[in-house]
């Protein structure tokens, strides 16, 4: 616990001076526009160096470079970047995510916005949110709240391009019955979700990186994360998470 | 100028505690979910309070209440919670909208976002940002940036349900030239667009005190806003508005 808030904190300082400048974006490749800058690439090359000095046997899956030792017991799982398209506009919406799992468990997740000094994480049975760690600010547990119809639920989801045309109806159809739909957001969309403040995060396409450091978050909030097929949500894919178990199965 | 900041002030002192709390959410009628919270309530309460005190010749048009003087040489247009969707999810994307209109002409405006501690306005010739006003923040100038042609382009718009059967095709025609299109922000993008973070925002369905306020800073910053048919956009409806005059008129 004490390497993931280091982490935080170095990639924190490695990317705010990045944040609202007059940034190179690059372009990934693919048909759709996938942003990616110098923020991303920094921020995961200090966490993989003081992970490398911390735990050298550990192992380390990041977005931006090749797997290290992915089959370790022990393996960090790191999106320097959560939501680059919202970074590179200025929207505050972005954060670092930093998962460990263990076996191939999930084990510990956090997410960090340094620009609003927001951090989000799981313990071993509870999660927390801290505003302005080391500065004085307090850590609480943060806790889903029930919410047991589709009817008085409010549904988040980072954007309508993520529903390749045949997730789109499904998701249409979702959306329909909810009694708020909202996109943008991002990971910070489902650390709102484990404080009780959203109801259903609806996603896909994601990759392990975007969703497994989450999964302890959520969970461990109270909250259920899956894939649309009710399955394991680490690797990726189509996710839905709810805070209340009933509104999960009715989704 | 003193009063608006003073306005901004108080407003955020009110609303501030609600924020992400079991906050009592009542629908404002009509086919769509139209949230209000007592946050809003009483935040235009205390502005219009203030408002009475200092300036009681002067007429207010808020979103809560009914109109009083509207039509005085100088009127204030007031949004306590532009992007009370946002603020109900605990997004940090909302803001108090504060305009002063001079003959029937934008004279001020200022959007303040107390979590994050931001504050955007206009001076009579150029637009301001800061963040931590009163605790050491830096009042600094911003600026639109350079973007000549559409495939350069990131356009913001709060959400799909802004745009009506009829206005949707326009609107997607659109989407599908820009290199990044982005849901999710309300005021929040506007002022982003003034900071030289994001090209375009494209909006329809608009009330005159979610878009005037906001017409001073954008303008003053360099950028342009009106109608989608070129117009005054001090009355809402569907709005354009663009850091770069070749990229507005391409849009």
């Amino acid at each position: 616990m004490a390497t993931a808030h280091a982490l935080a904190d170095r990639a924190g300082a490695v990317i705010l001076p990045h944040f609202r400048t007059d940034l190179t974006v690059d372009h990934k490749g693919g048909a759709q526009f996938d942003p990616v800058t110098v923020a991303d690439r920094d921020a995961e090359s200090a966490i993989r160096a003081l992970l490398s000095e911390t735990f050298p046997e550990h192992g380390i899956v990041g977005e931006e470079f090749e797997d290290a030792r992915p089959d370790a017991d022990f393996c960090w799982i790191v999106d320097p970047i959560d939501g680059t398209r919202a970074f590179i506009m200025g929207q505050p919406l972005w954060g670092t995510l930093i998962g460990l799992s263990a076996h191939g468990a999930p084990l510990l997740g956090m997410m960090n916005q340094p620009y609003t000094g927001e951090r989000f994480w799981s313990g071993e049975t509870e999660s927390f949110f801290a505003r302005g760690l080391g500065q004085g600010g307090e850590t609480r547990t943060i806790r889903v709240r029930p919410c047991p119809a589709l009817g008085g639920a409010i549904l988040a989801s980072t954007a309508p391009e993520l529903f390749a045309r045949t997730n789109c109806p499904a998701f249409e159809a979702l959306a329909r019955t909810v009694r708020l739909r909202r996109f943008g957001g991002d990971c910070y969309n489902y650390c709102l979700l484990a404080m009780g403040q959203i109801d259903l995060v609806v996603e896909a396409g994601l990759k392990p990186f975007d969703i497994m450091p989450l999964v302890p978050i959520v969970e461990r909030a109270g909250g259920i994360v899956t894939t649309w097929e009710g399955g394991d949500p680490s690797r990726g894919g189509r996710i839905v998470a709810a805070g209340d178990p009933a509104l999960h199965a009715q989704a």
